[in-house]
């Protein structure tokens, strides 16, 4: 007679997708709590649509054209349709404007947090499933609800705990690219297209490579060839001092542009808008630390049609092994006229800011920046005595009543076991009644935070014990006062 | 020659999907902030799996084994895989445990938020994406963890805004009734299957119609026929009496049950259980209004293996049309030990409470607890003048600042156009600052809520329009405490 084995799967998660936890998802929750306060308050409404959408009405419309076969996660419903996963909170925007046009209040104005799926090859650091949050206005085509967008922005900054200075909303206008380019005569489509790749490269080549690019074309290192957009040396000064127009107040960045744009009715319309962006941010108090127009700023290729934002950490923090943290972007958008068209065949004007969650909440978490929930200490209640549960659980919520996050050790094993769980967890503290402070009335209390500093310093183990430095007994009544006292130290030397 | 004609899909949503907006979403957020913070608080941990697990991970574990073929959302990854959606969050919790079994700190205490998906057939009311809110302890067998998550669940009606009276715990232990069973000898699993399905449908059938599913079996009213579990008069007066044996403390509801269990270990055990939850329960403030004992609670057929629980909401609310609306059970959980096993081969006790997030959330909305976020009133700034945009927004930072949500009209259209956009936004109030009143140093303030009750008084349209009395204009240092007493006025008799 053959026993069969039970099937027993392997306990793994999908290639290119994570587990967040903890620490990392407080963050995220926290940034997300912030910037829907922000988007609530300046009369934005929630929505939410389905992670699916029908893959025809979903459409090959990422953002990053130079990546057009970026994969969906699609399946076949069981009707026949094929359906998608939004890969980002604007094409289902888009989809649901068009499907309610009609009933829709305009200018629709609404903001999204959630998961977005790409079916792209998984790599280090690459997951095919993250958060965006993204406000957008719908049908409104007036420069005052892109400086809105900015304002958003920058009002998100301040909300989850960065100082002015920390971060920066840059801002261009495509138009004023366009521009430069018809008043160089280089307007054509293909040598645009040319010149915006170059200028998108200006961090990453230099001002060298760049002009190889704006110029004949640039070898890289790996002797790859690229042809370039073949402007004459006139056009690409033009083009260096359009990126270089950066810097200084708003007002001067736009003077140093007027000249570069011209008579082309484009620029000058690129120009205007970034004048109205500039006195609306002004009487609503966003100033330049806060809001910078930068020319060298173009957000992808297509999609965009008129301004474009894109928020910057300016913060210094550093790894551990004293390494500084290039923060980079954490969100961007702009206007985009053209979306709900493909529809309805009807262009209507739209502008939007999308935030990229868990990476701006990475950033958050290196400068500290954990928000209320992350901040308040835990307190762990030892299970000294195995039928006592009731008496720990009690004294969890005395100390929830004091303001600690808290819990009674609910499982099994010894006191060295349950410390060690405690340290773990991160507690601040444990608290310890066995069968003899019980009888007596008291409360033992042990300092985790000073007893692991200690510990590192103290070699003759005897020592250690005999002293126990971290540890204090008190009275029952002066208990969660003693907590605090440990909790405060721990607050003031951590 | 022929033109071409642009692709334009049909802008739909997929079958059985939603999109969630406004209100709805305020409230849900409120639900799911609500209950985050109550488990933070209890030292629990949030986890977020991703949306997709193997399939062969996932397995067949929906709860409710009437409907095993219950189907999952699954594709194949581009490396042969098979990957599904999850369709709750506790077998995404057993995959992560078994997967990190060995570093995980035990007892593992998390918190889950977040969509599921099933593959079910739409129907009306009836959504294929919903949003479930879960926490589980992994690792203890102590009757106390359950009572935790009782009284979790209890604590979480408290932050959103119930008072006791309007909410119940009910509690169970599925041992109880199986030493009920051993007790008339009728614990064979085809029998128990059938006795507590019988027993699972007291409110649906009253008595009589269980009893007849205990005996012999019970033909519906379609007419067919569904086979009894076989009980003689005596079992079946001893299972009745049992899920009977509900109502007052929770002492009187043991006392009630030792008798029925008889000599059973299970049964005994069961008790104790519940005897140890009655402990902790009263130890930390939870009484019988908040949590009582109930042996008719069974949640399901599988699966659970101890103590049961269900989260059923009193209070009273009608429709408009002054039915009253049953809101009926809103969340439920209990004891799983064999979950974590699958993959492991090893038992693995734990438990847990799940949140039906939506229908929770419509019972809060109709009850009116919104959360703060959805009750903060919204006040419209007119655009009167085209060219003015940066004053209105400077007015709607001010109307912020005093606390209100507050948005400047960034879109095209005559005053007209914009108070009923003002209106359908359920905006309290219009700010209007025209040429006129702009040269006189002027605001006009529009109080929305009133002027439409008055509207629907008034039926001579001409005193309407010279009356205007939802209509006053202040000078330009008055208008936000003008803008304030219209809000309160709207609050006081809204």
């Amino acid at each position: 007679m053959s026993k069969q084995k039970p099937f027993r799967p392997k306990a793994r998660r999908p290639r290119g997708f994570e587990d967040r936890t903890g620490s990392t998802l407080r963050v995220e929750r926290h940034l997300v709590e912030c910037a829907s306060r922000v988007y609530d308050d300046w009369g934005f409404e929630p929505l939410m649509t389905p992670a699916f959408e029908y893959a025809d009405a979903l459409g090959k419309f990422l953002p990053d054209e130079e990546r057009p076969n970026e994969g969906v996660f699609a399946m076949e419903d069981d009707d026949g349709q094929w359906m998608a996963l939004r890969y980002d909170h604007t094409a289902p925007l888009a989809r649901f404007v068009a499907e309610n046009f009609q009933d829709l209040n305009k200018p629709y104005r609404r903001y999204q947090a959630g998961d977005v799926w790409r079916n792209e090859k998984p790599g280090p650091g690459r997951f095919r499933q993250f958060v965006q949050c993204d406000a957008d206005t719908v049908g409104s085509s007036n420069p005052a609800s892109d400086a809105e967008m900015i304002a958003l922005a920058a009002e998100v900054m301040r909300e989850v705990g960065l100082k002015d200075g920390d971060y920066v909303i840059r801002v261009n206008d495509r138009r004023v690219l366009d521009g430069v380019l018809e008043s160089i005569g280089a307007s054509d489509p293909d040598r645009r297209m040319r010149v915006l790749r170059a200028a998108d490269k200006l961090d990453r080549l230099g001002r060298d490579g760049v002009a190889a690019l704006l110029g004949e074309g640039r070898k890289d290192e790996s002797g790859d060839f690229t042809e370039g957009a073949k402007l004459d040396t006139a056009g690409i000064d033009t083009v260096l001092n359009f990126l270089d127009a950066t810097g200084g107040s708003r007002e001067a960045v736009i003077a140093r542009l007027e000249p570069l744009v011209g008579a082309s009715e484009t620029g000058k319309a690129g120009l205007a808008a970034l004048s109205e962006i500039h006195a609306v941010l002004g009487a609503i108090g966003v100033d330049e630390t806060r809001a910078a127009f930068d020319p060298s700023i173009v957000r992808g290729l297509g999609y965009y049609t008129g301004p474009v934002f894109e928020a910057e950490l300016l913060a210094q923090a550093t790894y551990e092994d004293g390494k500084p943290i290039q923060f980079g972007s954490v969100g961007g958008g702009g206007r985009y006229d053209d979306l709900v068209a493909r529809f309805t065949g009807q262009a209507v004007p739209a502008t939007g800011f999308s935030f990229g969650v868990s990476r701006f909440a990475a950033a958050l978490s290196a400068l500290g920046l954990t928000g209320e929930a992350a901040e308040k200490p835990l307190v762990i209640v030892v299970a000294s005595e195995k039928d006592r549960s009731a008496d720990y659980l009690q004294m969890a919520a005395e100390l929830r009543g004091a303001g600690f996050r808290a819990e009674a050790f609910v499982g099994g094993g010894n006191m060295g076991k349950q410390m060690k769980y405690a340290d773990r967890r991160g507690a601040v503290a444990a608290v310890i009644v066995g069968s003899e402070e019980r009888e007596q009335g008291l409360v033992t209390i042990k300092d985790l935070k000073l007893g692991a500093r200690l510990a590192a310093d103290i070699s003759d183990n005897r020592q250690w014990r005999e002293e126990q430095p971290a540890q204090q007994t008190v009275a029952r009544d002066a208990w969660i006062a003693a907590v605090k006292e440990v909790s405060g130290r721990d607050r003031a030397q951590g």
